[in-house]
């Protein structure tokens, strides 16, 4: 049985997440969504919302579990037994920045990190911009699971648009 | 008539900013400068500021005005009934960088972004770098419109190298 | 009124090409689809053809008119007297191969070239794969616009799959 | 079981493509090396000895054969069951140029495509430069499997250099 | 006698620093390495202790200096008299980034920046990753000059792994 | 006494060569400019030709010198003792395209790459470019040295514009 594991910080949780985490499905026979506890990066919401949230808009996929990493990622891609890492790009430049943490990985433990093609139809879609949308009032519903908007909206202190109006 | 907006922190505005703004104008019957309010970002100058110093620098060229954008862009571009946004880039990278919130507009509002080609002998001047050199006491005034010099070393608390040495 | 040009080889035109002469008119009062005669590139097409193609294509659509460019794009830009390049980009290498174009043809005439962002549902459609599929006999219907595909395939010798199978 | 092609031109077969080969196979069941016929490139060595260079050199990995693709890569898929298509990437622009055909060959048949991550001390290891120093009489013994050199050098009609010296 | 500086924060130094400086060493005859004292940015470690680290790591290497960077870089290659500022490069999207950066230097007195390719076996050294692997109690000591471990250890306040397990 | 190779097909030799050279001369005590034989590339000029065009174009320079590479570039690099092969960049994408040929010569005989910048007021002229141009009747006279555009415009068969007009 082949396990891979998608990581990210998942502040929060997009569509375009769970499309990257379904492709990946697709090819290992387990996967598990690693959230990072991310000590050195501001998250909007705490860890364990975060998990919360990513649990509660993959519970109905079959094979795919979510976790938080507290430690190094490839101490937890050890302890779930993947043979790869699974992430999505966002264009050439992504490719670049991600390419020496897959290389620090194979080295401190030999996996893998495979990337795969999103939809193009979700490009749009990236958590920090989700944040920034939401920010400022605007629409995020369709950007997001069911949920989702909601515990975004509650941290960052702001009513949609259309309540405002 | 066709309106555009070219949006950004101008922090400060620089003479990168203006070739951008021109060759905007160039191209579409009037353009509007629209300084972000930043909220999640540290600028170095007050908003009001920024939009002071843009307007000085722009205030001679016909078909252009600097606004505030306290929201989001493309509430702004729907409110001066903008076709398009306009933005300068600095290499495929940046386009990478760009791709996600262009297409984050777009899916929001409709409103389209253009990417023109700055003038290549300007490409060394970035609000970042202009920062810097100022920072360590450099000079900036070939980087940047009249007054604005002053402005930046007086926000940063530094004489410029020729007095001080 | 603002004329924008739309060049390229249309070797066959395609969606995406559709897609980014639309946006381009949505921004310009008139949009030249300028057809290159590409004397120095082989292409599968007479450039009779491909400029009827893309005529048939585009006939509906209000201020839009193709034409053949014979020889140099700014040239051609002149003499229908465009303000602007307009081309679509496929990722960060795609615009640092277009950055010298863009660069000799504002030294040669001074005209702008301006960048727009496609539809990223139709990032797969490029002439060359289209081109690609049709020779090893897949379905390139739903990728060109209504009457490319007898043409292609019978400039290609190839039957669809479908009928071989 | 998952099913994996690595496809290329495998003109001819090196180092560097045996790497990639081998990260697929630690992550899928099985491998199948799909050497493209290739009609519309011109290849240095015929299809039937690309194939039969890259044979000899994967006989001894388990679960990874070697077969000629003489049509669609998406067809050949689909007859032997692949999940995913696998590919080395050599930097961010590679991804570009590998964007759309991953796009297309998705939108053709659904296969995803998924890239790994070369060994970085092969980096230096393509076949188009496997040529270029074989044709100038350098030593390429260490860049190709066992017997790949002598293939190479008669297509070329070049002896290695420390011959003619 | 040329001379040139290879700049950076060095926080801390590591062997992908060590390789830079040596290749830059081959094509000039003095080599100083200069640590930017970097008021803006957050440094792990004071400006000193990077200076002595990366001294006790160069200590045997002839022709090759450490010096603290107080102001501008090209104030400080004035000063040492430098033809040159060398950099390593991390891909196409690194020279994008460094690019306005070179170009500023060359407006301020003329100073020339080079790129060197670094051993790609050391691709995945980067200071930031050392000190994320070092943060969750991973190891570094094969990542960083002998000496280096212990003090971002200190820094950080983690105990290697092995210790805590 | 420090010597660097600046190769290249200089089909033909162009004012952004010419910068390129001049960067390398101020940073290597002695530059040879080596002119690729490309046997497997269709140039427009023969070789001796475009030696001789080179010659002339830096004729005046001291320290640089021209010379047909008829094999491998790192024989020619030995026989010269060049420390370093100096090239010109072109963005990010460029980049990624010259890091394999950059590390295969590393490989085959230790000679380093380093890339400088070339004044982005010259970035539009590159050889194919210039080429083009003058195929469809453009003016090259200010994008070449003195000379080269007579021998182009016979080699081409084509007149300059102005004298058809």
């Amino acid at each position: 049985m082949t396990v891979a594991v998608c990581p990210g910080s998942f502040d929060p949780v997009t569509l375009g997440h769970l499309d990257v985490v379904r492709r990946a499905r697709a090819m290992f026979d387990e996967v598990v969504v690693g959230v990072a506890h991310n000590a050195s990066k501001q998250a909007l919401l705490p860890a364990e919302i975060r998990v919360e949230l990513a649990r509660a808009a993959l519970s109905g996929v079959e094979g795919v579990r979510v976790e938080l990493v507290a430690g190094l990622l490839t101490d937890f891609c050890e302890e779930v037994g993947a043979v790869a890492v699974v992430k999505g790009l966002r264009g050439g430049a992504d490719y670049d920045h991600e390419l020496p943490m897959a290389l620090m990985n194979r080295h401190l433990t030999g996996v893998e990190t495979v990337f795969v093609v999103g939809d193009p139809a979700l490009a749009h879609i990236a958590s920090s911009l989700v944040k920034d949308v939401a920010r400022h009032g605007g629409p995020i519903a369709d950007l997001v699971p069911d949920g989702v908007e909601a515990v975004v909206r509650e941290a960052l202190g702001t009513a949609p648009a259309y309540e405002r109006r």
